[in-house]
């Protein structure tokens, strides 16, 4: 049974075949899966109650009124506490809103709660010692839900919400996607502000979101996008497809090659052409990644200034990668922002030439929990997960990533498209003309478990 | 004798009483203070003979077509080498044009070539042991005429250009204008581009001018300004002048506060009132800048980036300065960055409350070039001259200098006006009023020497 859309909710709402506050009802009650930090029922009906009495009074706040939305717990929501994934509840001034949740809950949107997140949003696996949503795929095991934003896509897929807002610094909205069988739109630094969400990277943070369908991802993106930017519709025939060699397809677990090779296959089939470009640049970005980027001296930065109690409390497998970054030079420093610019300059030039760049989301597929309590396993899982999404992260682009199958294990598998800075509208657009040659998840991988 | 203004210049040559020929060959004939690196004879005719063609041709560029200006040799200007004060010519990328450039040459101004300045405009006296440009108002002794635009106000003044670029870190075309009695923007950073222009401060450079006048600012300011904004008509009855105390008033050499005690009371004359304001942070920023803030650390990772063999062989002056800054800790580097936009939150909400603040722009009287052979003494003159302007761009804001008499020792003094970012416009007004009660350099100072 596939959820409704939320052009259908919207539907529903606005014909009175439903109401916010049953949607609210419904959503707190399918939180099954461990996917939020902080639930308040009566707070969240208080929001239903709003745009129901709204709706009484003629007023039309437009698509996302009356759905029920997760938010990231990296997010201020007023009302809400903000604990950013550690383990206390962080300042007052951390719970103010910024300008994407203001807008959200100005269009009475209704939040459901604050979804878990990996500590200070570091770390693309989705673990945390307080607490990791289990992957709705795996009925069994406990599987990790992919992070940083790791209940955003599992709220999606349990019902709890139809929108799910998370951020992403190398990966954080595409990697739970990708895992969940959720769509994730990362978008362009600097295009949504990230004001009002605890920082992890003042250089590269972004705030996107989660959807299950990408005609979702677009109704949440033209409702949201301060550019007020529209989707154009397109058809997967002509679209071209980027396909880059190299680092981007090794190590892939079994079957995520397959299940990506098969939807492309299928666009072709469609109509869509295959380019091979050269992005030479990869290898140096996965470098500048693994050192560290500028993210994790922000990070350190951040954490001294304004959480110096929270330092020496993080969870190990945050803490370890911060190591000394705040002791970098300068120089450094410095040298890593203006190659990250030089190189987001070179990959904007090559992606001239196409409409999108296509690649696995995810190279591994999600490993349990347990599996990770092994010497150097976590350490070596993170790296891999974040490998393929910290490019279109450390080269400027914007990227989403769309459900497209199923891996050995059973677990979805998300094909990322990657295209230039600010074009989203394009895109997104290439996004819808494949989902509708390939069909939603819903369609294509059928329900979970 | 007055030099005849921008908007008289623009009519002469509309009106055929003059060409752009005749002016350049005069400007040319007027550099006599060595106020130049490079002068190039043969390229600003051709400069001139475009203008005066297309003026032939029916085409009207505007109020600098055919106007001789002089470009800080910091600026890309096609066809001219760029040495930013080194000792050497800088590659060849050094010498495209960004946009302010680009913009003045498509209109048609005439180049007379490009100014000295300090080596990387590290500093606000003017010297360089390339060549120190001799500041015009002292006949006998060579004084220096203020940096790092070191000869930007003595083109304006010897008649060599109408119009002089200049670039401002943190003092570097207020300084020179306050030296040689001319007036110099300081634009808000961000809001003219500094692409083209050889950079100190990624964080605080700004690209602005000087002018013999607030109305000839205005002319230049309105065709050069990307926002296409116009100055709105005032009178100073009524503007509200903010008077911080403290530091900034100290140090004064004999007549400085004096000229700017008599400006202030000609201007309550003239029904602007004064409020006093409490900017407690100006000793913190005093502070931030004396410990080389964010600058001494971008100078230093420019210099190992793009010109390493430049660092060892940098004017003593300059070098001793940069230190080891470029392995200040990142963290530190972050934490100055963050303390510059808290400090200049709260500055701007203070300004809130008046039209524009005003204090001496420099405390001291331009010194001597042998003077500084002293000792110590380059040190201790040049922090107090970047003392009193430093604060407009450690606080981002915008800021004016505009002559308003001599000093004991018969040198120009300036009136530094600082008022909240990107209010350019109404900072010009306020000048403009204060420069129709107070007079022009030409009528308050009489000529130089």
């Amino acid at each position: 049974m596939s959820q409704p859309s939320l052009t259908e909710l919207g539907r529903a709402l606005r014909d009175g075949e439903t109401d916010a506050r049953t949607l609210a009802e419904a959503a707190l009650e399918a939180n099954a899966h461990d996917a939020y930090r902080h639930v308040d029922r009566e707070r969240t009906l208080v929001h239903a109650d709003a745009a129901d009495a709204a709706r009484r009074a003629g007023i039309d706040r437009g698509p996302l009124m009356g759905i029920p939305v997760s938010i990231k717990d990296l997010y201020g929501v007023p009302g809400f506490p903000t604990t950013g994934g550690t383990a206390v509840q962080l300042p007052k001034r951390f719970e103010e809103a910024g300008p994407v949740v203001r807008r959200t809950l100005d269009m009475l949107a209704v939040p459901t709660g604050k979804t878990r997140t990996v500590e200070l949003a570091f770390g693309g696996i989705g673990t945390n010692p307080r607490g990791t949503p289990r992957n709705p795929w795996d009925p069994k095991e406990h599987r990790v839900p992919g992070g940083s934003s790791a209940g955003a896509g599992v709220s999606l897929i349990e019902g709890s919400a139809a929108l799910a807002f998370g951020t992403d610094t190398a990966g954080s909205v595409r990697i739970p996607a990708a895992w969940t069988g959720t769509v994730g739109l990362k978008t362009t630094a600097g295009r949504w502000s990230t004001e009002g969400i605890v920082p992890l990277s003042r250089t590269l943070d972004t705030a996107g979101f989660l959807t299950r369908t990408v005609a979702d991802a677009i109704v949440a993106f033209e409702a949201l996008d301060p550019r007020a930017e529209t989707v154009p519709d397109r058809l997967t025939a002509g679209v071209r497809i980027g396909i880059a060699e190299g680092i981007i397809w090794e190590e892939l677990s079994a079957g995520v090659g397959e299940a990506v090779e098969a939807a492309l296959e299928e666009l072709e089939g469609a109509g869509a052409f295959r380019r091979s470009l050269a992005l030479p640049v990869l290898d140096e970005v996965k470098d500048l990644f693994e050192r560290g980027g500028p993210v994790a001296s922000e990070l350190y930065h951040f954490l001294t200034t304004e959480l110096p109690d929270r330092l020496e409390a993080l969870d190990p497998r945050v803490r370890s990668r911060i190591g000394d970054a705040g002791n970098l030079p300068v120089h450094e420093y410095l040298r890593r922002l203006d190659r990250i610019a030089e190189l987001g300059a070179l990959a904007s030039d090559v992606l001239r030439d196409v409409d999108v760049l296509a690649f696995p989301t995810v190279a591994n597929t999600p490993p349990t929990v347990a599996s990770l309590e092994a010497p150097g396993r976590y350490a070596e899982e993170n790296l891999l997960c974040l490998r393929n999404t910290c490019f279109a992260s450390y080269l400027g682009l914007c990227a989403i990533s769309i459900p497209v199958g199923k891996d050995a294990a059973g677990m979805p598998v998300g094909l990322q498209l990657v295209a230039r800075p600010f074009h989203e509208a394009q895109l997104l657009s290439v996004a819808r003309a494949f989902e509708q040659t390939l069909g939603t998840a819903a369609q294509r991988l059928g329900p979970p478990a």
